[in-house]
C-alpha cells in the first residue's frame, strides 16, 4: 500500500466486521466464500475488515490457517478499506512475529489480543502490547475482553500504553460502557475507541466513540452502516430507534457461540461458510429458527438464494 | 396521601437521590441532619427520594433503625416529591411486614430488594416479588443488582413479574447497558427502566429510561437534574457534555464502598452524617482529597460551611 | 453452667450437627420437634450442638426466632454436650449483642459469622471478630465461607485473631482442604479446626483437624460419631471405608439448598421439622427419592415411624 | 518401546515432576539441562515423567519447541520410567496430530488437556478427548483444572468418558478433594485418580488415589518419592508428618506464578534453565529468597553446586 493510502485508512472509524474464518473439513481455507463475503461487505459500505477477531476463531486456527485467511482478506480487499488483522499470542516473540508476517501481507492496522494461561501483571501486559507496536509500522488497535482473557486492561495500563506512538485506538468486548467513558475521558485525546457487540454501539458513539467491530455486521451490513451514519449525523433519536431493532441482533447472538451464530446466519444468507471448528458446536436448529426470525424481522438477506 | 396526590406522585421519573442514613455512636437516627438534607435535596429540584437503598446501608442496619429512617424522610418531605423505601429481605414474610410498615408510614412506593445466603430458583424470586408487591397498593420497583446479590432477575423472570399490576419499574445497578435495551425492548411497555450509577445516566436515558436512583445525586443534585434536563429535551450532545463531567464522580465513588463514599462526600459538604456503619470504614484520608477534588471540578458543595 | 464445666465443655471436638430451625406457617418456633432431635442426637453420641450455622438457616431467620432457637436448644440440653451457638451479623454493634444474649441463655461457646453487603477490609474483618470475642467470656469459633460470603478470613487475618484469647477455633467450610492445612501449619497451636461438609472429614481429621460441624450428621450421628471414632483411633484404612460410604450424603445435599435438604431428609426421619422458609423451595420429589435411597444405603432412619 | 514394557509402564502410579521446558533467548529448547533433570530426577526414584503440564508452558510453546521437549525427555529416559506428553489444544483436529506426532516420538501416555475461547458443551467435551483417545493405542490421563480451563471436566463428562476403552487416568488439579472422592465412588474401578499439587498429596492417596503429577516434585523428588512410599505402605501418621512439611512448598508455589516458581527454584538448584517464556515474569527476589528458605528447609538442593 502506498504512503498515502495507509494515511487514509489510517484514521480508522465505522463499521468493521468481524469476518467469519470458513475451514473445510480437511482444515483447508474456503477461499471463494470468503471472497464473496468480502465483497459484499464492501460494496454495502463497511468501513474497514477484520479478520481473526473473536468471531473469526482466532483461537481455533493454526499459523497457516490464520496466515492464509490474512492473504485472502488482503487481497480480495485491494485497498478499497482497510483490513485490520488480529494478532493474538501469549508470547512477545509469537505476537512480534504474527504482526510482521501480516504487515508483509499487506494489511492496514493490528488488532492486539493477549492470550493467557497463568495470569499476566500489569508491567507483563504493557511489555506484550509495546513490544507488538514497534514490531511493525501499523496503528496497533488494543483488545480487551475481560470475559473470554485472563489478565485485563486497567485504566493504568491503557494509560501507559497510550504513550506509545502507533497505538491509537481501543476496542472494548466488556458490556460495561461506563468503563469506555472513563478510558475516553482519561485518554481520548490519543486513544480512539470502537465498540464490540456487547456494547449499545449508539450510546458508545453517542459518548464519543469512533465506530464498532463487531461480528453481527457481518449479516446486516447495510443496516450497521446506515446506524453508522445516522449517529455521524448526530441523529440520536432517529439512531436510537434504528438502535432499538438492531439490537435484536445482538441479543441473539449473545445467546449462542458466537462464530457458529455467525456462521449459521451466514450460511442462512447464502454463504457457505462452514461450522466452526469442532468441538464447538454448529447453530443449533432453535438457534438457526430464531436467527432466522431475527433477519427477516431486520429485512436482511435470510434465505440462501436471496440477493442482499 | 391523598389519592390525587398518590397519582401524580405514581408516575415515578427523574433523579432520586439515594438517601445515606446517618446514624450516631449509640445507633439512634440523626434526625436533623438527615430532615436538612431532605430539604436541600428537594430545593435542588430533585424529583424523589430514595430511603433504604445500597447507599442507605439496608443492609447494616436493624429493623428499628430502617423503620425511623423511613418515618423521617417521609415527615420532611411533606408529599412535596414522592418517597419510595427499599424493602430488602431474604424472607417473604420479612418483605411483606416492612412493605405494609412503610406503607403504613405514607412512602409513594416500594424499591423492592431481595437478599440471599442460598441461591434462590426463578419461581422463588417471582413468589418473593409478587408476594411483595400484592402487600400493597404502592407502586412497586424491581431493584436488581447481579455484582451484590445472590440471585438474578433474570430477563424471563422480569417478564413474568411484569404481568402483576402494580410492578411499574426497575432499577438496575449492573454496568451492562445493554441488559437494559433489552429488557426495555422485552417489557418497555410495562416496566419502566431506572439508571444506576454503574449505568451512564445520560445512555439510559436515550435508550428509553426515565431516570436514575443513585447516590452520587445527593452530593450533586443541581447538576444531575440538569443533566435530566437535558436529556428530557432530547439535547444529546449537550446532555453528553455535562454527562462525561458528571462522570468523574461515578467513578471515584465505584472506587470506594459507596456508603463510606457518599457519606464522606456529604461531611466535607457540611452536613453531619457520620462514617459508615463498623466494620465498614470510614472513607480513607486519600479518598476524601479525591473526592474533594471531584466535587470542586463540578462546582459543587465542597467544603463546609458554604451554601450549595 | 458451673466453670468446671464450662472448661469441660470448653475443649470442643468431635460431630457437631448442624441443627436446623424448624418454624411453623406463622413464623413461631416448633418447640417440641426440635427438643426431640436434640434428645436424640445426644443419645446417638454426638459431641455437641449448634444451632443458627448455615443450615440453621440463620440467614433467614428475626432476631426473636434466632433467640428462641437457641433457648429451646440449651434448655434441652440441660449441659450433656455443649452447644455453640451462631452470631451472624453485618455490624459490630448487632454481633456483640447477640453474642451477649447467647452467653446470657447458656451457651458453651460462639460460631462467629461475618455477614456484608460491600466487601469488608481485612482490618474490618479483625475487627469484627475481635469485638464480637470481646463482648463475652466464652470461646469463639471463627467460621469461614468464601463460597456464600462476600468477605474471607485470610491466613494473615486469621494469624491476627490467633492472637485474641479466645478465639479458639475455625470451622473452614470452602471446599479447599489444602488451605486447612495451611492454616494449622501457622496457627495450629492456638486455633483447632473443625471440618464443614464441603471437606472430607477424615482428611481433615488426618492433617490434624479436630472434629466437624455440619448438616448432614442430624440425619446420620451414629455413623458420624462412629466414624471419628475411628479417627480418632487412627485405625485411617477403616476410617476411609466408612467415609467413602458416608460421602454419598455429603454430594446428595451440595446438589440442593442445604437447609431444604436436611430438613427433607429429617421429614423422611419422622421429624416434623417443615419446609425451609419461604421463598426457598423445599426439596424437591426427585431429591427427596434421591435422599431417601441414600439414608437407606447407610441405614440410617429412613422411613416414618422407624426407630433409629 | 516393546509391547512388554509399555504394559509395565502402563500402571501409572507414583510421583511425576511436571517437567518444566528451558527455552534459550532465541527460542531454542536447551537440550543439556533439560537432560540432566531427566537424569536426576529418574536417580531420585520417581516413577513417571510429565513435560508439556501446566508448569512446562504448554501454553506458551510452539508447535516445534513442543514436539523438541518431548523428543528429548524421551531420548534422554531412555524407557527407565513411563514418559506422559501433554496434549492441549482448542481443536479435534490439532490434538489428534499432536497425540499421533507424541506416539512417534515414543511416549508411553498421552495427558490429555482442553483449552478453549468459548465455553464448550459436555457434548464436545466428550468428543474431543474421545477423539484424543482414539487417535493413539496409549493410555489418555484426562487432565482437569477449573481454575484455568473455560470448559470443566463435569462428573457426568468423566462418567461418559470412562466408557473409552484406554480413558484410564485422571489427574484433578481443582483444590476440592472431596470431588476427587466423588470422581473415585463413581468410576474408580475404571479410572485412577492423580492428584495435583493444589490437593495435599496424602490424603489423596487416603482415598484412593494413584500418586500425584505436580510441578514441586521437580525440586523435591527423594522427600516425594519418600511420601508416596509412606503412602503406599499405609503409614499415614508418619506420611502426615512429612507431608505437613512438604506442603510448604506447595503454599510458597501457589503464590507465584507456577514456571515462574519451578524454574526460578531449579535455578537455585544449579539447573540454568532460565526465566518462563515473556511477558510472564520471572520469580522476583522476594520470591527467590522465600523459595530458598523453603528449600533449605526440607533438605532440598538448595544453592549452586550443591549435590543432591
Amino acid at each position: 500500500m502506498s504512503s498515502e493510502l495507509r494515511m487514509a485508512h489510517d484514521a480508522f472509524h465505522g463499521v468493521f466486521p468481524y469476518l467469519v474464518s470458513p475451514i473445510d473439513e480437511r482444515g483447508r481455507v474456503k477461499d471463494a466464500v470468503l471472497i464473496r463475503l468480502v465483497d459484499n461487505l464492501i460494496d454495502a459500505g463497511v468501513h474497514g475488515l477484520t479478520p481473526l477477531g473473536s468471531t473469526g476463531e482466532f483461537a481455533y486456527l493454526n499459523r497457516e490457517q490464520r496466515r492464509r485467511i490474512v492473504e485472502i482478506v488482503v487481497q480480495a480487499t485491494q485497498n478499497r478499506v482497510p483490513v485490520v488483522a488480529g494478532v493474538a499470542a501469549t508470547t512477545i516473540a509469537d505476537a512480534v512475529e504474527q504482526a510482521k508476517m501480516y504487515e508483509a501481507l499487506g494489511v492496514s492496522g493490528i488488532l492486539g489480543i493477549l492470550e493467557a494461561y497463568f495470569p499476566v501483571a500489569e508491567d507483563g501486559v504493557v511489555a506484550y502490547f509495546t513490544a507488538m507496536a514497534k514490531a511493525t509500522a501499523l496503528p496497533l488497535v488494543l483488545y480487551t475482553n475481560p470475559q473470554f482473557q485472563r489478565s485485563d486492561l486497567t485504566l493504568t495500563a491503557i494509560e501507559r500504553l497510550a504513550e506509545v506512538e502507533n497505538i491509537r485506538y481501543l476496542k472494548d468486548a466488556s458490556s460495561d460502557t461506563g468503563r469506555l467513558l472513563s478510558i475516553i475521558n482519561a485518554v481520548g485525546d490519543r486513544i480512539k475507541v470502537f465498540s464490540a457487540s456487547a456494547h449499545i454501539p449508539a450510546c458508545v458513539m453517542l459518548i464519543g466513540g469512533v465506530g464498532w467491530m463487531a461480528g453481527p455486521a457481518c449479516v446486516v451490513p447495510r443496516q450497521s452502516v446506515q446506524l453508522y451514519e445516522l449517529c455521524q449525523a448526530h441523529r440520536w433519536d432517529q439512531a436510537m430507534r434504528l438502535q432499538a431493532e438492531l439490537w435484536q441482533m445482538n441479543r441473539v447472538f449473545a445467546k449462542y457461540n458466537l462464530a457458529a451464530c455467525i456462521k449459521g446466519a451466514l450460511e442462512l444468507q447464502g454463504y457457505e461458510v462452514g461450522p466452526p471448528l469442532p468441538p464447538q458446536a454448529p447453530l443449533s436448529e432453535v438457534g438457526r429458527v430464531e436467527v432466522g426470525d431475527v433477519l427477516r424481522a431486520l429485512g436482511a438477506r435470510a434465505v440462501t438464494g436471496m440477493v442482499d
